[in-house]
């Protein structure tokens, strides 16, 4: 079973904690690197753990798609697949269902869509989606919702998706409880409930208290960084702030992970979060620096410049000596080396922020 | 001043030695993986250590092209730029002027031809392939040669490279004592002598005879592995192996790189050599495993194999499990990682040759 624990409190509403599950320890708040076809690009799972984060994200919708839950189950497992002995949360695909395929069809039942390889009609439920978490392995699930974007603006579809989101919170959890009903402790995975209701604090409101009333043993706030200003996403994690109950369970904000928004996410009692940024932005050559800016490693200024991405950083590629020159140099002949040691640089960057978080 | 010992004979003419150059030791043989643009493809400075490697090839051509020599001793030399802390070796860009450019012009004074990214008009010649080596800090330096390839059948053109090559081998020499004047032995650079002449063995016997009696530290064998048959080549490093002189000198064998070419070259008295073939195959998802044998990690007969690339193999990627399926899973979704798990095995599988040559 999942313990949460806080050590302490930070502020308002932030705080420090340790999550306990399945044999791991996972001090909060952590950032959650996107391992998004079981493995983060580019990255030994050693230089992951060299970002000192806590838990690295899989994403259920890429890996059902290639190489299926079956092959990843049959390799031994995501642990074993990837090598990776962090632990390992899956999403639940409903996020990538919507946004990267072509749906054909939403019912009560599921969402019926094409794999955009293939052409194949691929079918997702609640049970579905649970059911492939497990058979991956993954040490932390999360329920499959009805992903509503904010260019669907008609109020009927908002509602419909945010009602229907909780049904199938329970026949996730229904799911979850059939196929971890013979486990010990100590095998359970810890589940996730997805509190929805894009913009709109009423819903959101009541979205929390259906998900904290139900048996789920995380929290998980979706429908944020997607489209939305920064000044709406962060009075939605305001305002959700002291509406959290007591009890010991993590919270985890889907999809964010620029350094602005992490910070006000931790002030607002976020332990978790996960995002393709730290890493997609390194592979263009995209940096974050002291204060939060972005430095762009391609750029001519640094042709000649021996300073590492940030002097004092203590990342593999700034403590090893990397220059900017270098870096510059290798992204200039299209080397992916640069990609990796910048990826590693931005990762440790969120880590950071979450370790001197006080 | 660089010293080769011979610690052990091996068969008629293979050798087992040490060569100590500007402070570092390498034991041969050993292989050189390519660092081309400064760093090996896709793998860190301590990914190439793993291997085992004794040295680190850097490309003069591309370095001088992009970011240019002075841009690479602003950033403080070959060492500094890659982080590299193994014994680095440059080649004199000769075959790759002969190989990737459009040629204008060879005179008696150099080689002009087009930067193929540019159009500028560059010019080559023995002072200045050295100059750049220099200056670009590297242990170990190659002369300048007149590259002539196979299909330049014309016999006139042959002899003429093949006497131009060592007048333009007396240049090098001089511009290397010109630049190394003032040092002291642990700072002087190994200079490479190259032994060219084709298929032709009068040729080559008198290559290497005018090569060992100059003050060269190096014997270098350039102009195989460029499209003769595999019987030529051995044929070539058989027919050389009993005209070694008695000098201390270590023995590089240009550009070769396959399994069984390796063997014959270590049986032929060879001490090192370089080849992008591990890791251009590892890429391409092509591994050598025991026999000598290619294996194809994209193919589907991998798609459920826990078993790693070779059961036993001592290399990053073996020695941590990472099993085919997943290799192959990796190659299938265009995840770099693939081809660098791939290429430390490659580089691992012929350096291991070199260790277990008796």
């Amino acid at each position: 079973m999942a313990m949460y624990t806080i050590s302490q409190n930070i502020g308002a509403f932030g705080r420090r904690g340790e999550l306990s599950v399945r044999g791991f320890t996972v001090k909060t708040p952590t950032f959650m690197p996107d391992g998004t076809r079981g493995a983060v690009k580019s990255l030994t799972p050693e230089m992951v753990q060299s970002t000192g984060v806590g838990v690295v994200l899989a994403n259920t919708y890429h890996l059902h798609l290639m190489p299926s839950e079956d092959t990843v189950a049959a390799l031994g497992g995501l642990h074993t697949f990837t090598n990776q002995t962090l632990p390992l949360l899956t999403d639940s695909g409903g996020f990538q269902v919507f946004s990267l395929s072509h749906i054909n069809k939403i019912t009560e039942e599921g969402v019926e869509f094409k794999d955009p390889r293939t052409g194949d009609i691929i079918f997702l439920s609640p049970e579905k989606s649970i059911q492939i978490q497990m058979k991956l392995g993954a040490d932390m699930l999360v329920a499959f919702d009805d992903v509503v974007s904010l260019d669907e603006k008609g109020r009927a579809r908002t509602l419909e998706a945010f009602e229907r989101t909780h049904r199938w919170l329970e026949r996730s959890i229904a799911e979850y409880d059939r196929l971890t009903a013979g486990m010990s402790d100590e095998e359970r995975p810890l589940l996730f409930g997805v509190v929805q209701g894009g913009l709109d604090k009423d819903l959101r409101k009541k979205s929390l208290e259906i998900v904290q009333k139900s048996s789920v043993s995380g929290i998980a706030i979706g429908g944020l960084s997607v489209g939305e200003s920064r000044e709406e996403m962060h009075d939605m994690l305001e305002f959700l702030a002291p509406l959290y109950d007591d009890s010991p369970r993590p919270r985890f904000l889907l999809g964010v992970g620029d350094p602005i928004d992490l910070r006000k996410a931790l002030e607002c009692g976020i332990d978790m979060l996960d995002c393709v940024l730290p890493t997609r932005n390194a592979r263009h050559g995209s940096v974050w620096v002291s204060g939060d800016t972005k430095m762009n490693l391609k750029s001519e200024v640094h042709a000649l410049t021996t300073e590492v991405i940030e002097p004092g950083c203590d990342c593999y590629t700034c403590a090893n000596g990397f220059s900017r020159g270098f870096l510059r140099h290798q992204f200039k002949v299209g080397e992916p080396l640069a990609g990796t040691l910048a990826s590693i640089h931005n990762i440790r960057y969120l880590q950071r922020i979450c370790e001197e978080f006080k």
